[in-house]
């Protein structure tokens, strides 16, 4: 672990820094695949996943029967568990919808605002050791609440051929309208040309590895939209001595445990909670299954001691982090004056993975810095603002003068037309 | 003009493709002024502005004495002009405030969404002929109500090193904050990197020709957000007999006038409405300033009749125009179920030119069919969404047993620790 004691802000942009990532070499395998699955559709779906996944299949669309079967494999606890989570979830989701909004701007000029739902819309799911059924959750619940009419999801098969029964029971439960068996670059490359088995969409969601993350970026040159820039996962943590040391080194190591990319900062005002945090990490580390990878991300993290509270916000909002959990005495200054980060948790009985799984709040947030910019997943990541407008013969009268004036002054003048016949044939 | 008579499903793809663009001829000169401008800062600036756009500045910062001038110089009625849509575009912005949003999804867990502002933002006004000073009302307003800290504003300069009054005007009225004589490629670089002078930004909006398009989506690959992808703008018209023809051709005249690659389209369900419509076109094209440049986008135009009400909204659906202007007795068919849209336009009374100026909705809308996933630009375009938790001891009982379950099933043991400790320290 990496300690810094009260660094100068000409220091912060290097030791704020995130790994940069090349993705440049895989970018022509990419494209190679994405002109395979454009031509040939499931022809390249079931070769690319012969060859990527290491297994031979005839259909990757999941039957109902594979979801029935699903329910009887999936034990009863974790049911109950992804159930209480899908309420919470569901329960903060809904909050978030908004009714359409009416303002009459001048008498006669009527303007709203209304959110449509993006009718089709697509969510990846990696596989690797453990199911990330979660994921699921996030995703989907949002897009069935927006009332997306398609909710297609890929997720690549194990040696078997088939996905896990968590992963299946999820999508059944949150109203996943299409399950297909198919991962990586081919899977994105479905959802983005279509294909006879997999539908075309107009947005894709969700976390993946590197050639995941270079698909998810050249189908926007096909038209797709995607969720967000991906990044590796992170987390800071801003504790004062109000802080219980073992619950922060937990968290800290929840985190690394990700990967070791992972990025992981603790900033303090207390010396003491630096050293006592260290302590605790070193300890906890030795009882964690993935104790060798996490170690690795360990290795890289920080502990940054500041003097203040106030040029440690101002420390955090440079960094933008991912997740951001505040346990201080005054942890009002904290959360009035965050402005960059996706996800904040508050106090000592809030660990970041109460939002990772079930407090209500989702779980795919902006990494990389681009909390400055971008929102994590919510309500309205699955639905379009439209405007509308009615104006009537009073309010384009009262209008005309003014939208005359400026289309003369930019030089339109078919645009300055449309309004001066209007108004000629009031007269 | 074409003329298209009930196009079956399967014809209209073709139909109703958008040009291509292929813009990768100029990616390597945009990634040539990047990589100068990332190095050089303002030296570059000047050197592409001589360069582009063929003066020699040696300040390319507007001052507070050119401002004042250009008070005086914009006519007292344009002003007024201005003022008022200001106004309009205020309310309607201004309306779409949020509050934070706050649920307690459980006993002792209380989650909590809230919108804050994108510190810095830039916008771009291209140059040309006239001065886009109403793309300054539609995009600085909205930066301004979302409390956006930072608003730096880049316009090329003209043969005399100037910018239009009535660009300085607007901009100063909207707070505009850095009011930059840069356009262009060098523009974008140089809210991307940030120089001596211009402050870099988080997001980038604005139109722009197909150099800054290139440029705003090379800037996507430096950690910069943009307001959204760029194509040649759009207006469908459905039109029944209710329409005054005069009027609807004048619609669709106005948006021809902004380019040879503008698309005009006009969807009907009444024969000689559509007849109409192509004389009418035919008579006021003579009349206009603009005419060569129109006629080449009208000869590109549609004019589609379709035989029902529902296949011309599932065409218009399918098609996703920017500006949909609808004139029918069933309009509330239409409203109820156009699914993609920019904007939508009402009536006899409501012309295109209002929503471009000065009814108050924002101008700055999806082209090219992404209106079936993206907004226009609206208040949340300069906000992001953050979420916020706080959960206490009560709490993490409540929910901490869901928590493990969920992380253990996941293989992420950390994660599970995070909880089981902080229960234990309850018990």
């Amino acid at each position: 672990m990496h300690i810094i004691k009260n660094p100068s802000p000409k220091q912060w942009p290097d030791l704020l820094k995130r790994p940069t990532q090349s993705l440049e070499s895989i970018e022509t395998k990419v494209e190679e695949v994405f002109k395979e699955v454009s031509a040939k559709g499931d022809q390249a779906i079931l070769k690319y996943t012969q060859l990527f996944d290491g297994v031979a299949l005839s259909n990757f669309k999941v039957t109902p029967q594979e979801i029935e079967e699903a329910k009887n494999l999936v034990p009863q606890e974790l049911q109950q568990a992804i159930q209480q989570a899908k309420e919470n979830i569901t329960k903060f989701h809904a909050a978030q919808r908004t009714k359409p909004l009416r303002v009459e701007t001048q008498n006669g000029v009527e303007c709203w605002q209304e959110k449509r739902p993006i009718q089709k819309v697509g969510l990846y799911i990696p596989g690797g050791s453990a199911p990330l059924f979660s994921t699921i959750l996030m995703l989907a619940i949002p897009a069935n609440l927006a009332g997306c009419q398609e909710i297609v999801l890929c997720s690549p098969p194990n040696k078997e051929g088939k996905l896990d029964p968590a992963i299946l029971y999820t999508a059944n439960l949150c109203g996943v309208t299409n399950l297909l068996k198919v991962g990586g670059i081919q899977a994105i490359a479905g959802m983005t040309f279509g294909t006879e088995s997999i539908p075309q969409v107009y947005k894709i969601f969700g976390p993946g590895n590197q050639f995941v993350t270079v698909a998810k970026q050249l189908a926007t040159k096909y038209n797709v939209a995607i969720d967000m820039p991906a990044g590796p996962s992170e987390l800071l943590v801003f504790a004062d001595e109000t802080a219980k040391a073992n619950f922060v080194a937990s968290d800290l190591l929840s985190q690394a445990e990700h990967g070791a990319d992972s990025q992981v900062i603790l900033v303090t005002t207390s010396e003491k909670m630096l050293q006592e945090v260290e302590k605790e990490v070193k300890k906890q580390l030795e009882s964690l299954p993935r104790k060798q990878m996490t170690a690795k991300a360990i290795q890289n993290s920080k502990l940054i001691l500041m003097n203040t509270e106030k040029s440690a916000l101002a420390l955090i909002n440079a960094y933008a982090p991912e997740h951001f959990i505040v346990v201080s005495k005054n942890e009002d200054f904290f959360i009035n004056g965050i402005q960059n980060a996706g996800s904040v948790f508050i106090g000592n009985y809030t660990p970041e993975s109460a939002g990772d799984y079930a407090s209500g709040t989702n779980h795919t947030l902006p990494t990389n810095g681009f909390a400055k910019q971008y929102s994590g997943v919510n309500l309205d990541s699955f639905l379009k603002s439209m405007t509308f407008q009615k104006i009537d013969a009073t309010g384009i009268k009262n209008l005309g003068k003014t939208i005359e004036l400026m289309a003369e002054a930019e030089g339109l003048h078919a645009h300055k037309n449309a309004v001066s016949l209007r108004l000629k044939s009031l007269e």
